[in-house]
């Protein structure tokens, strides 16, 4: 015990009603939605990184929290900072977690150091997981924060580099499988530029395929039978990140013949910081085949850096979620909270109703969405939108060529007429079900 | 004579100490930079929509111009237009101008009347291009003003738009192919979505890969010599545009089988709208093998609507022609200006003047990227930061598997230690050429 | 009867449940939200200019909209469009409506017939207005379509077009008086500059603060008892625009000794484009005192540009009516919808269903402020937070002097204690009213 | 001796033509623009927070330097970092230095043990100062780094902080004065807010007017001959800063009744993140009456935060020194480079080379800029643009009234003719000089 959560009960589910800031208003495990559970539908996970490593610095500042597990440069404080972390799973009761390596363990003076110190705090997890039913949605590592991949993990500049990612990533990768773990993530933060002045971008991104091509025999070779995750982001800590967003991804996965053994994890923030609104991105990867996942969190609109703010609008997580309830709603894919508390949130009460808050938008969200789904007005209306394209005459069209259609048109016999797309009629029938 | 030009000689290069604002003083057509005229290598287009079709309209505000080929709907004045046009051409002595078909054409009450309508134009383009040095860079279709496209021209929900978008992009290729013309460009203004709500975006990119595929089989069929050229823009005016990016199109382009056979037209302020520098999509399109050609121009950077104004930083064009000459420099492709004066520039000199701005302009930036490739200060560089990546050690590393080189990480034998990246330094280089 | 909205009946509240497209399912002027009806919280007006000028056009399209009014530049169509417009007010019972005096009238061939054509309107209108409770919200002048206004109007480097400015603003102001206007408004499009290199700033500014001083001074000669407002925006269609946001107009108002004579009336989509949210502007204002009235509309979070869509987020909208009520609510302002559908949402029903569904929005978003004010709680949070200001000690040193703190604070007698923020918990706090 | 610049010599002025990279190009400290010192005209000033306390932390990764001063938190390193910073200031011959309190001392366990370090190192300044000619541009307070002031400094719900803020100010404008700094500067990083709904902006707004106040109170009860700057900045690290921007500063100065005390030092990071060019800062400041002095650095155009990238872009900063010049030069104030180098860039040779090429651009920057002025022909051209503006009719007809002006117009006495704006006739001059 911890005694850091003390006082904090479990949370339940009190109904709409509950003016309680640490009770679920909406997020009803049990509730079933489109004949499944609702957790079974939003598969929570919480991220170790933001809710137990990150200290509250910001680019002007340093730490703001004061934690039972600071300084976390040592292996008892390690294991504080677990014993906090499943007390906390314990008070939420979300499915699952996930973790980057250097989240969960102090980094060594050498490589074999930082793998034993990581070992021993997965055994301690595999010991805490043994008697719980939370599980592992993915495990990842932290190629960007130590100073050696300050030029990039798989694209390093520097071979030794990419010998250290490859070694750091099969470490986790087996940690994950230990765990029992649905997924591996790959985030590349410095897999990108800072300058093209010293980059030999072509170069770099043959690396970065030939990395990515090693995780997937890996992963073969050991049976992993998880998901593997690419997390696109345009920029940040980078200029420019490879990863940009789904559709620069799937553009990768093909030239290196990966798009049938990767998916996606997609980031409401990194999806905003792309130019793109979070649903675009779900949407863009459902067409192409390659949703896997997703962080939940938000960005501001105003901010631009990545904020990884709570999610808090649910119209904005409803469009979310309807897109992923089309393509068919998550297999091996959760909803990972990958959000933090501002850094003037100091308080654990902070961080408990922080996820509270989030989980009950989550679960407005998906209500919304298989409300929308079971009405069908949408759907109908994208069918008849489009029906023109089922006619037997139309498929023959698109099979045809110019020349063919070209005499059908100079003929005059086909003279289009405008017709209304609604979007507004649409945009209110949204608003009916949020 | 349309007169409208009066007054106004051909112009000639004064060298730079000139202060008259109607001379070159640094695009010096026959000049030789790395072996090959100045001409042959900026390979500068005018473009006759922003000089010519462009009233000076803006969304709040309607015409501004008064030109002599005012009112554009009819017969008569579309010659009046073209001979304005090509006495500019004589004053500027530019080797190529590109057009779209309603730039050249009024619109016609059928399709068969608009094709009339330009098929007398071509000819006689064709009779003035015989008299003359100026050839066509490349032409495209107009597929975004008419109410007809409104909702897209090959994605439109109603296939009788697309049918009508094939027959008129047949026209324009023939057009294209009739005058000479070294590329045929594609630009999707309005293929994409303003809302998801009314899209199936899965369906529409099947659209439009089939459509790119006919192009292509047209092109081949009819023996055109050019290449295919699609011109990525993120958004605007739709919300978002399907070939948003460089990195974008090129996962298009593989998805349809088509990577081999289209190429990149890639505009300057599209890739600021996209978040992009415009040397970030030339090294993109160069490392993936698909850069095409050039749209020149600058978008301002605090705007974020398509500005097409005239270049004018020469620190920043000369980054892209170092990229465009890295890549071995242009073959069909060219520097087309999609740049329009800014509607208070009423005058007949603005236009001459804006264009005489933005050719020495690219003629410094060329200089100063040739200069550099000479030097050879930045390649060396590059060549010394990846030097590790040569060494046959790190090449069997690469082509190894993650338990082996773990098993070398692990022992010890590999610590990286960070080096400088030297952005400053580099910086500081390039400044000494621009 | 222009027969353009046969068919649509006059919207009736049928309740949330209601499925009907063309019902207000929360708007009922007659509900009582904190002892005031609906409609005397909201004021909803509509606005001429979208709803009835605009075609459909966009910079990259010309016309998409078929309407009875079309052309517009003749008298005929100008009362064809008031009809409608007064039909449609009818339909939609919202008390108020809000014009442009180019948007009622065709442009004469001089200033005099200008005005004459706009009085006859003017004329139509009170004879329409005599017969309906709908009143006129405010009118104003469209000083930035017509291409005289091109470099700006009271800030044109050309005089003559101050003293046209001033012609114009003179007869808006009078008509609007004449209709028992509530308020007038200028919104400086191209009061700004395309480019500083052709831009007395100092000069502009100066000349702008004597116009406002003008407006204020007719305003009290004719006896007009409405509010003038100024409309702030960042830019667009110009680079830089004076009226930048609601701080820098407040700099502007007291710098020419206006702030006690002016209000602004604030738009969400000119708050996104200034890098602001809604609420921001609405709390900046009411902070400096110079709340007046708002444009409600909705700015895409991904397009640069001003997109004036239909608002439809009700958790942004409750804030801003939560910072509206915290202001004591409207006096003489009101809710102008300055919104326009999409240029593909071609029909009549459209245009009814966007305002029904926007009407609809803001009714759920100020009843949910009206919640909040009633439960408390942000202000409760807000007292507590700031509670140690409160204190005779705080006010004696808050009115002290350097010397005297320092010696206090480096006594040790001061080490202040970080308190949280609590912000996730107000956000959840909110979610529980929207 | 540090060492850390061994083999480094004084940088020397060689001339366009040196391919040294520690040797200025441009910059010629002796060389005469305009009747003054090079030196004189530009006061280059080196920021002590970016390049000897800043370790190259980023949001995702910490510190990548390696520096003799490591660790920063105690006296003895404080003292080898001054020794290395003199050196420095040797090495490259700038006549000024700025600090925070927090760059130069180790933070201790009170309010009065850190000013006992402060002032320790003031001293040791001072002894290093009175054997060189290097001066102090300014001075300030960092109130934003630790966790006291997370909420704000004077801005703080807590009035313990504003008292701890005041006190803090006290010392840092005591040391300014005792070094012979020639201004003192406040930047607000946290005087804004994370979210509106903890915020009440009115009492904060009171609050820091109230303590600008106390500062001027403060100098002048101390005598100091210097010049308060304020320094705007839209946001980050905080959502919202009340110190926006030049206009939104003027605003606050005005309405506390400051705006004669105090001028605003505007910084080219801080322009763009506003959404403006640096020109329109120094422009828009220069026009109020309020331009002090300047932070030179450079925001990359794609990145939604603060870079402070060192200057590289020529014809940007000879814009931003012709408005300076306009406004007659710097007084007091100076070119402080508040610029940081990429965290890759881990040499000493990469900070003296960064130095020397911002310094160089600038040098370049002014020489364009007095050239222009020299040639006189941007002020020729806006004096013709507003020739308009100086008969007495103008004058009259601007202080006459609507009543006068609109009989004149409605005579048809007045038609506006527009006239070409001539944009890029003046951007390719502005070419000529860069
Ligand atoms: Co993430
Ligand atoms: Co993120
Ligand atoms: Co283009
Ligand atoms: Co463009
Ligand atoms: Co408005
Ligand atoms: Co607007
Ligand atoms: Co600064
Ligand atoms: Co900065």
């Amino acid at each position: 015990m911890t005694e850091f959560f003390n006082g904090i009960a479990p949370i339940a589910y009190e109904g709409p009603d509950s003016p309680n800031p640490l009770a679920f208003r909406h997020y009803n495990p049990d509730e079933i939605v489109m004949g499944k559970r609702m957790e079974d539908h939003l598969r929570f996970a919480i991220a170790y990184w933001h809710s137990f490593a990150w200290e509250g610095n910001d680019p002007f500042g340093g730490q703001t929290f004061v934690r039972p597990w600071h300084p976390q440069d040592r292996m008892a404080t390690a294991r504080t900072k677990a014993d906090a972390a499943f007390e906390m799973f314990d008070i939420l009761g979300q499915p699952y977690f996930c973790w980057h390596d250097a989240d969960i363990r102090p980094e060594g003076d050498s490589f074999a150091e930082s793998l034993k110190n990581f070992e021993e705090i997965i055994a301690y997890f595999e010991e805490k997981m043994s008697i719980r039913k939370v599980k592992l949605l993915w495990g990842t590592a932290n190629m960007f924060s130590h100073r050696r991949w300050m030029s990039g993990a798989s694209t390093n500049p520097d071979p030794d580099v990419f010998a250290y990612s490859a070694a750091t990533v099969k470490t986790c990768m087996d940690a994950t499988m230990k765990l029992g773990g649905e997924n591996y993530v790959l985030w590349g933060g410095r897999e990108g530029y800072e300058t093209l002045l010293n980059t030999d971008m072509g170069r770099e991104l043959d690396h970065m395929g030939r990395f990515l091509n090693m995780v997937v025999d890996y992963k073969h070779k050991i049976g992993f039978k998880g998901t593997i995750l690419v997390e696109p982001k345009p920029q940040e800590p980078s200029k420019h990140q490879y990863d940009h967003d789904a559709a620069t991804c799937y553009g990768f996965l093909q030239k290196y013949g990966l798009e049938s053994e990767v998916k996606l994890n997609l980031e409401q923030g990194h999806a905003i910081l792309a130019g793109h609104s979070f649903e675009h991105e779900i949407a863009t990867a459902a067409a192409l085949g390659v949703l896997g996942s997703i962080d939940m969190n938000r960005n501001d609109y105003q901010s631009g850096w990545d904020t990884d703010q709570f999610p808090n609008n649910v119209p904005e997580v409803a469009l979310a979620y309807y897109h992923i309830l089309k393509d068919g709603g998550f297999t091996t894919g959760g909803t990972n909270f990958d959000a933090k508390l501002r850094r003037q949130s100091l308080d654990a009460e902070d961080l408990i109703a922080a996820h509270v808050g989030g989980m009950d938008i989550c679960a407005r969200g998906l209500k919304a969405a298989a409300a929308m789904i079971e009405d069908g007005g949408l759907e109908d209306a994208l069918k008849e939108r489009y029906a023109g394209w089922d006619s037997p005459e139309a498929q023959a069209m698109l099979n045809s060529d110019f020349d063919t259609i070209f005499e059908k048109v100079n003929s005059g016999a086909i003279n289009p007429a405008p017709k209304s797309g609604r979007q507004e009629m649409l945009e209110n029938y949204v608003n009916r079900f949020v």
